[in-house]
């Protein structure tokens, strides 16, 4: 998702370091201490706006949620978003993905997701795919022992190579849905804001579950 | 597929040693015997009236194919197209899928494929699923080492299952594919009989390789 830059995000950003942190790296082993309860820690790589790591926080007190975004101005409107409630097991982090071994210690995470992520269509940028084998080894690395990765796409090139990629890596698959709208587990889904422009179109949402063993 | 029983069928597969198979057992361990040259050995469990097995060793005279259908009527029809082609690089058996151990000596064929298989949808009858557990296991006894199984199906439920099946049970996967005919992949697909009609209503067909590492 590209969003303009909008003059309000950086002031915003600064003036509440309580919810979002713009230098990750210095928490890195101590998350927990930003939390009202030490609980099992889950990240979302890529949040966009926020509605899903919110509705996530929303929906299970007993887990404390990071949302992480790299592009300044999203970060800003999901924080914006995230001010309007009072949720004392949301942080959210301004900061890149690829930096996540200096954002969090070895096995400081018990659950990540990945929503919607960018496809990377063509064959010479599938280093940059999220699910390539470079990034879920940094995620197996901060996730513990049978840590859990969640990702959903409607990008049907996007989820074909991460259950290739998924695979060979040795991960185990919990569950596989070629469309979760039209499924049981859907009962309990938080949609992102895409997913929710999306759905609409009638196209399917893939969802897979997967951990490192 | 249910066809309804011909007359013709026993007396035709009776005349037909040479091509089909009736007692499978005989020849566990001995199957090159069958052809004139000896080189890999393919096998399709379920192949229904014969249209892929019979197109595929047209196209792949440098292969031994074997064909399997458990519904004596069915297995006769691919007799008969069978017959009207020869193929000195294919061989038909009447048996059934779950005595592939009786039919094959261990390491005896390179290669499966399992097309539009039953996707018995109900949870209690998963154990039936052509990709359930104990079958992988007959399969991986029966197959060379890092032996390859190629699966098609327009089954969205059964197609999960696989994933999650053969992963679980340790399977590497080559390939993925959530809509085969508008794929690259696609160029050297020969179709099943229900495939063919299956595609024309523009739903996906689904397309796994794996191997046993």
């Amino acid at each position: 998702m590209r969003v303009k830059h909008k003059k309000w995000a950086d002031p915003l950003i600064a003036a509440h370091p309580e919810l979002m942190i713009d230098d990750a790296t210095q928490f890195k082993g101590k998350w927990q201490s930003r939390f009202a309860k030490e609980q099992p820690l889950h990240l979302e790589v890529g949040m966009g706006k926020g509605q899903f790591i919110i509705g996530m926080a929303k929906a299970h007190p007993e887990i404390n949620f990071i949302g992480l975004e790299i592009q300044r101005t999203v970060a800003a409107i999901a924080l914006k978003k995230a001010l309007e409630e009072d949720l004392p097991n949301l942080q959210l982090i301004c900061g890149d993905g690829e930096d996540l071994q200096e954002y969090f210690e070895d096995g400081e995470v018990a659950k990540m997701y990945l929503n919607f992520s960018d496809p990377w269509p063509k064959k010479r940028h599938a280093k940059r795919r999220l699910t390539y084998k470079t990034f879920l080894a940094t995620y197996q690395q901060i996730l513990q022992v049978q840590g859990t990765i969640e990702l959903k796409t409607d990008n049907m090139g996007l989820f074909e190579f991460s259950l290739e990629s998924m695979n060979n890596y040795g991960m185990i698959f919990d569950g596989v849905w070629l469309d979760l709208h039209h499924s049981e587990e859907n009962e309990h889904n938080i949609e992102t804001e895409y997913e929710q422009k999306f759905a609409a179109k009638g196209q399917p949402i893939y969802k897979l579950i997967a951990n490192f063993k």
